[in-house]
């Protein structure tokens, strides 16, 4: 019998993180502070905890997950690995397509699995805020969440572009108690100094950053920090819990490797979450292709530079190695805000500089119809950043086909659309525009990133 | 170890559907004609397909699940049973609390498994297109999900206050293919001759089935026929697999059976999923106390009569034995839309009768309040209907208390709440309303009761 699910118990899942930082064959490139100098952790103090700081810098291949985090992951850990027979079907491929299904979380999406770390490792550390960005809703969802069920105070700024397009988010994060408001907003200085020169901005991660961390480091009680959603080191290994369980699920379908991993990309959490196992099996000689997938509106991988840029649009950030478009990038209004992001994570950049990673971009018409396509087969409605994963899927399905290759494809399912419905409707419509970004336009950011300094290579 | 969740694999799936007409113990009324005569089964022929027909007149005990629609249902069945430690813990209760989750199916509630089952037969016969009425939504999202998969064409009918209410359903109706309209609509005789004499309706359920079926038998190419969401027979007949299931995952729980069963009731469709394979067990002599729970907006079960009503306002379906408020009320616009029937399954109604449930109605706002205790102790959001059945737990879970006994809760966590967030947007800013219904407006409605016939003792 093929099962569709595959299940594993609660006493199976994975008790440790996975750090990709002490495989890659190269070391990360540190972060610098505004002299130039790498910055040294007790610098980060007013904006992080010093346990999840210690994460941050830590070169441990594992990391042990504290029981009490494990307790409250149970609520939907570990996530069905469910087979897309359907799609197969429907695509007449020899290949066979698994997909993680991280939209189980009660929020919707993978971003509770470093949600509720940090919020408990913030709690452990005595502190009683925490300020935080988020582009289409589900980070900050996913915050509002954590935060909920550890009685921690949250304040969410949301890029204003999703604030407009999904007012279902807010409602969500208030059902859990949190404060959400628009980004650029009038709270902050970050935010005045941006809408005096741009009054009508759709706002950006790279604002809305600028402004939770003002608010956090100017809280004089010292109780406030900021919760971070992707880029970071330790955002990205609270995520590989999702590979680590893909792997021991894989097995159990009788499968002894992925062929192809994919993941889409904004700061690259949930890609990392699903590939960075596999990234390690990658090094240790496995033949794996693994393909991170971003919007052509937002083409950080594909058409951006490497460089050390700052993390949000103000420049209160430490400089990090990464794939940028500029930290002033302002991206199109593509539905899929939650990749609408100017960088990257460094540990992502850092193996796709590496040679581990193959990066594409794909437009917002074609990852609609790959959606559309998902819904009519195996019947779910996804969200629009995780139709970028799909839309890859769908081609390298087709490729297995044509090459009568019988390829075990592996992805990220990040999150569900059901918050994300006006989109599917402007698509039906056909009132979507492509939005892939302009050579002039890109030819400007690049421009704008003269004078960031180089990583040695 | 004590789990959070409760698994079963797609092999243990129950391959039977549980017939209660099998077991009450007394027969239940049939269905009567314009004539006042018990209807034959061809006089519904028009309606449904003879297969279905065939499951509604049935008297079999157990009725075997094809296996094409078992490959259907594991897209998502089984689903998990869950316990509630959180709430538990909250609480402080020595009860055990579980609830099986049909939030998990793509339409997001139990609806789909007789969707599924629905179109399936539908398919079967022969028939090309199925039109039907949604309250909140979830019926009419469920069957457009499965006539997607199956290749239907489809058609809903959503009363008009949710229509508006929750805008999101549509999307999602038309992202798999359907047509969704609001009802009353200018599209059926009876439609227009509602919005004469009431232009501002909210409209009803009873409104949009009278609607649905006349544009099904209408249909003069024969290839049209009805689909129901709840009420009748063969409809809860597909939703006992939740309870089937539940058995079996209690099992595993260590539990011999549970002591409280609860579900709340629109038309009865989740309720009986849940509670009819142990109300089988309570006819066998188990002490098991069951409770169907509805609003008091809409108190069909406690405040209604029991006798030979309509299924729609309009008065084309079969006379029905159950208990109603009379076909042509119209209750106030609570959130919870699938909860907004005047009538309830004779099924139902006939376990009431007979002794076997004892049911209760809650008010909109103890139910908001009950249902933002879930979203912080459990994390997840409940649908407004599923919060009329979280009520009731609550309070069985404090009478333990009270008690010192150690009593197992299972309730139907009916589905999710993250297409109905304007509700609780409301609750949250206060400006929620009772909508008890009044005395005198009760009062009237059993007024309009009067000369309906009387089922037999």
């Amino acid at each position: 019998m093929n099962f569709k699910k595959i299940l594993l118990s609660e006493k199976d899942i994975p008790k440790k993180w996975y750090n990709l930082a002490a495989d890659l064959p190269k070391a990360l490139h540190p972060p610098l502070g505004p002299d130039g100098e790498p910055i040294k952790p007790e610098m980060l103090s007013k904006v992080f905890p010093m346990n999840l700081i210690e994460q941050e810098v830590s070169s441990k291949r594992w990391i042990d997950i504290p029981q009490e985090i494990l307790e409250i992951l149970y609520r939907w850990r570990p996530t069905p690995l469910r087979r897309a027979t359907y799609l197969e079907e429907y695509l007449k491929t020899p290949a066979r397509i698994y997909y993680k299904d991280e939209s189980v979380s009660p929020a919707g999406s993978h971003k509770p699995n470093t949600a509720v770390a940090q919020a408990w490792y913030n709690k452990q550390f005595g502190i009683k805020k925490l300020t935080t960005e988020t582009g289409a809703g589900q980070w900050g969802s996913a915050l509002a969440f954590a935060c909920s069920l550890l009685g921690l105070e949250c304040k969410v700024y949301m890029v204003r572009i999703s604030f407009e397009q999904k007012p279902l988010r807010k409602i969500m994060m208030q059902v859990w108690g949190a404060k959400c408001i628009a980004s650029p907003s009038k709270e902050t200085n970050s935010g005045r100094e941006i809408l005096k020169k741009m009054p009508d901005t759709p706002g950006s991660l790279g604002i809305a950053i600028s402004e939770a961390v003002e608010e956090a480091v100017s809280d004089a009680s010292g109780e406030t920090r900021y919760s971070l959603g992707s880029v970071l080191n330790h955002v990205l290994l609270h995520q590989t819990i999702i590979g680590l369980e893909a792997k021991l699920q894989l097995k159990l379908a009788g499968e002894k490797k992925p062929d192809i991993v994919v993941g889409c990309v904004g700061g690259g959490s949930n890609f990392a979450g699903i590939a960075f196992p596999f990234v390690s099996d990658k090094i240790n000689g496995e033949k794996i292709q693994i393909i991170p997938t971003e919007p052509t509106a937002c083409p950080t991988m594909t058409r951006g530079e490497f460089l050390y840029d700052f993390g949000d649009a103000s420049g209160l950030t430490p400089l990090l190695a990464m794939f940028t478009l500029g930290h002033n990038f302002i991206p199109a209004p593509i539905h899929a805000g939650g990749l609408r992001y100017h960088g990257l994570a460094p540990l992502v950049s850092a193996a796709i500089v590496q040679g581990l990673l193959e990066p594409r971009a794909y437009d917002q018409i074609k990852c609609y119809e790959s959606a559309l396509l998902w819904a009519k087969t195996e019947g779910a409605i996804c969200a629009p950043e995780t139709s970028h994963a799909i839309a890859c899927v769908i081609d390298e399905a087709i490729k297995a086909k044509q090459e009568h290759k019988e390829k075990v494809i592996l992805f990220n399912y990040s999150g569900h659309g059901l918050m994300d419905l006006t989109g599917y409707e402007k698509f039906l419509l056909g009132k979507l525009t492509d939005y892939s970004l302009p050579d002039d336009d890109l030819q400007r950011c690049l421009e704008s990133l003269r004078g960031l300094p180089k990583p040695k290579k």
